[in-house]
């Protein structure tokens, strides 16, 4: 449950406040050079504490490999990598400790499981998402070396809509705003409604370029909703959209992408047809909702069933989705690898490529 | 790739004009009573040919169950159903043979497998969801044992949206609409894109009633995140909303639902908090891309990569989303039967209530 | 539970004398031309009633393809096989209807579920390996054009050793028999244990040849421990050892098996090391116990708790191990496939040979 | 691959010498207190360098909790155990870098995967078995509240068979010996191939004590083939024999167990029929291979392909199915928690029992 893939599967684990989180990811094929640069420069995108348009909470996210690499290398056992936890003791959570935030999991573990982490969220807090772009970070190590390109970006923050989508811009924005145009709007928004101790949310777009054909395995691993799965999966994640997110008030003329010898002549597909990738690039929109880490008061319970005015303190970020944007673009490369894995399998021609110099 | 689920975990095969496409369904608990009137039932809900606003094409449909079921109970073997195509060999296929039809998965098939049965779109059809709606049948035998409720409905088509959400009347609506002020003019819609032969996109509605705190498996295997990876990868859908559709528009305070002894106050969370269901009802929305399936002149190319002006014959839904509904309410159904059974072993607790009788 | 494999993965459903038994294989490469002759062929090989040495019942085994092949050639989506059971309706039960057979299942499908279809032992009859071998000879068709041979024969009946592994001789024996000197010895302990209405035990031994270096996923999917699992999987199977049986008795220097240039100068790993294929033959015994249906009688209780002096009916194998070994080499046969498509994936060069041409 | 089990789930990751090895255990049921001292105590079973029957190697095996306890309680989430390798940097491991060493696992690691970590064996050395305990360790806890006891020690030495099975004895023995008269034989044929440089294989027997009927899911996650399958992944372990280890030399009036009101007469069966436990002890018996790594001089190639008169040096176990009983039995309570957990969903009534307090 805890574990996404079925080639290239990882597993993470570690609560938000315990000794460490980490992941182990089983089925990293061997060979691949593992830059630890690039796995930390990775991790860093995601990092809080850089503007103040994330929290302010500092936390390192200094990754530590513990097994699977050899000089350097990737040697087809488990790739291990945990984040200590430097200040697991530091905060006082007494005021969280036996009520229910609204808009968070607190009620729904103590329900489920009768005990709970409850400092700073647990398992369930959106930390773990640094175990998955660690995972990611492997990931794309393999995707570099087939030159298949993942990119991400903001694209709608408070109900206000990019009318660019400049991955390049995006790459560079504190907010990685797909729109120079409209970053400015957005971050005025992000002020205010962080002054009035309020949250935004938002809309990420991830763009996934240079894919073979042919990845995806109908009927029920299809690259589409195995992509649906890993995003929904995302903390404050409630949705997502492949292809022309309006699609479904199009008419088949419209939306039908015509073919030519060359290329697609529309997109509107998302890449994706019948669950394959079809060359084209893969595209969709994923719908965050807004931090629910709010500093108003809010009307609660508490696990002895009383009824509270609860008002959060702490430091939080005024919208998820714009860190949660890198964890999309790390959750989307784990998918695509483990797409290629498996598609390799899927075909005599293949079993024949591989195997004919060594049987 | 075929199969779906973890301890209710259903396998479906076949394609739309072989023998016989059917479902296998391991991990069903003994005990339960199979009705099959019920089965059948349900099967019929989702059949072809009842009325204009469906495919003219006529399938039986009729179930047959070979194995897991003796004297009308569930023995906890594996159960499988089948259903022959009676027709298999009466149509024409000559003039999709080669060439890939827009918006279809021929394209995409033929360069994955290096093979493609091309009759009716083998098994890329739509024709895989009845293999879905038996196995969603037995899964709402069980929980029906249990009172939890799932219905479904269409909330929009063409961008006309609905204004009310009843699903008692759905239920006996010809396209299964939620809203009766709306239901006329989404069938003039329909009936004048259909003669266009043109098609129509539109959004179906679940709602999930009287389901235990609980279910949902944290950190990838929670409640939403599976049921986004169930509907994406039904035919034609290309994405889900969980909860409020507007909440990434939303502010904290707006989109946080406060708790209070007897109940939550609003549910924008679509009744499920860090992916575990907290007892409110599930709602999402399912959004349908057109049927690709239109009469009108095309660009595509053929399997040999030459262009073509292509022209489809035959029959087809005008618009897909109304099947769609009870393809989404069976794949609900056996994503909250593997919930249940998953949520069973997650505590000591449960544990000792099972065993303390028999060990 | 009822499926075996990762990628090549199949599950097989039905009882002894239901309306059918069969298999769904999921994840057989596209572009395997299937001859319905030779898993026909297959079939025959474990079909009961062909001499004296196999229960008389007659069961034609008749396997009808419903998906998965187009024009006889395998398109990467499921193969489903079925076997309709001709007089499922024919015997008479009432003898073992509330009767617990001493060394069958029935005891504990009973205390399990709650309920048995006990009509020839239901799921728990060995009929069901008659799928398992449907299955095996699609994976024999990939290991044909990889020219990877599998073989098989008894090498120990009744505590009766073979003296020589003539696995060419066994293939044409009525017992498989690998020893033509012992031969004659078995048969008459075969006629003479079954004409005392008793049953005897064996031991089937397994040889791999031709396999490449490298199959076998280490810690958990190796080589060695899916084949225990595929071994001991088989009704009446008590037990399997890898390469020379004595191991356990033996010094390490006796043990290890050195290694030239050309070849390892023994063969006591039985061609595995670390769990992984080292290209030498794969050999290993399966150990059977005899039958458990004999014709004498026997105390028992029924399942209201009652105790009997019970005496069986019917026609049954004097010895299982006999046909087994046709399953043994089945289940070998699918284990071998599942791990090539697992290789495959398990290096970067593998990656780049199948990629280069496509992406 | 290095994953095991299907509910409790457990991941290992780590090699030899490199930093750490580890273990995440996913799908532990809430509300378990976790004794760290239990825990320490089973991984100082195992332990090497306690005599002289063992490696004279140091190693602390202290086992650190990352995750998934709170307050000394079971949370439900992945539970993750590190033991980190204080002295990873101090050996030379010059001797063994190119070269294969016989009868271990260097060739096929070579060849499978390209790459290899050299030292001390990495990945494929007996000191993942160290993760395993913990992660049995944990399954006991669940175990010891259930009143389910497993009992483990050496049936045979060298080709010397015990002629009692005392598991009280064997606890404190310093070979696990189950039997007081031949420890001391045993003893002195240790240390005689020890002096020659030598080693011995060996044969541990499990016995589980007052499981309950119906443990196990036919047909292919049977309680004695997953039994089979967790112990042929055990370094060294080439076999495993379910019950009387002669079954296949009986005949059916032998084998078979008569049954009465009160129990079974006899347990050839070792506890299981049809995969199913019966409620009798479980037990088995497991083959150990003598420890490949002797101090005599072997003929072997290196990975140039150059032949080398090798010989090894260091410190080695005289015989692993000393320490490997403590793996097994550890392994066997893993595939037990497994078992009693997905048992739990597979009857009507069991959903009845933990739902119809909560729905």
């Amino acid at each position: 449950m805890n574990s996404f893939g079925k080639i290239f599967k990882f597993t993470t684990f570690g609560e938000s406040h315990g000794k460490a989180i980490g992941v182990v990811i089983d089925g990293v094929p061997a060979g691949i050079k593992i830059d630890e640069n690039f796995i930390q420069n990775e991790m860093d995108k995601r990092k809080p504490g850089k503007n103040r348009f994330a929290t302010q909470r500092k936390e390192d996210d200094k990754v530590e490999i513990l097994s699977g690499v050899f000089e350097g290398i990737s040697t087809g056992t488990p790739i291990s990598m945990v984040i200590f936890n430097n200040n697991q003791k530091s905060r006082d959570y007494d005021n969280i400790k036996d009520v229910f935030r609204p808009g968070h999991a607190d009620y729904t573990y103590w329900y489920k499981y009768g005990i709970r982490d409850y400092r700073g969220g647990g398992r369930s807090s959106a930390r773990e998402t640094a175990a998955r772009v660690a995972a990611g970070a492997i990931a794309k190590l393999i995707l570099n070396e087939l030159n298949i390109e993942i990119k991400s970006g903001v694209i709608e923050i408070g109900g206000v809509r990019a009318k660019k989508e400049d991955f390049e811009f995006a790459k560079n924005s504190e907010i990685f705003a797909l729109d120079n145009e409209v970053e400015e709007t957005w971050k005025e928004l992000i002020d205010t409604k962080r002054k009035e101790h309020n949250s935004l949310g938002g809309v990420v777009k991830v763009k996934i370029s240079n894919l073979p054909v042919g990845l995806g395995e109908p009927i029920y691993y299809k690259l589409d909703n195995i992509l649906a799965s890993a995003m929904v999966s995302i903390n404050a994640v409630k949705g997502i959209y492949i292809g022309n997110s309006e699609s479904h008030t199009l008419t088949g003329k419209e939306n039908n992408d015509e073919i030519t010898k060359d290329k697609f002549l529309s997109n509107n597909s998302g890449g994706i047809l019948g669950g394959i990738s079809n060359g084209d690039d893969v595209e969709f929109e994923v719908y965050f909702k807004p931090t629910p880490s709010i500093f108003q008061e809010q009307k609660t319970i508490d696990k002895f069933g009383e009824e509270k005015d609860f008002s959060l303190q702490g430091r939080h970020d005024p919208i998820v989705a714009v860190r949660g944007s890198i964890v999309a673009e790390s959750m989307s490369a784990v998918v695509i690898v483990d797409m290629l894995l498996l598609n390799m399998t899927r075909t005599m021609d293949n079993i024949r490529k591989v195997y004919n110099n060594e049987s």
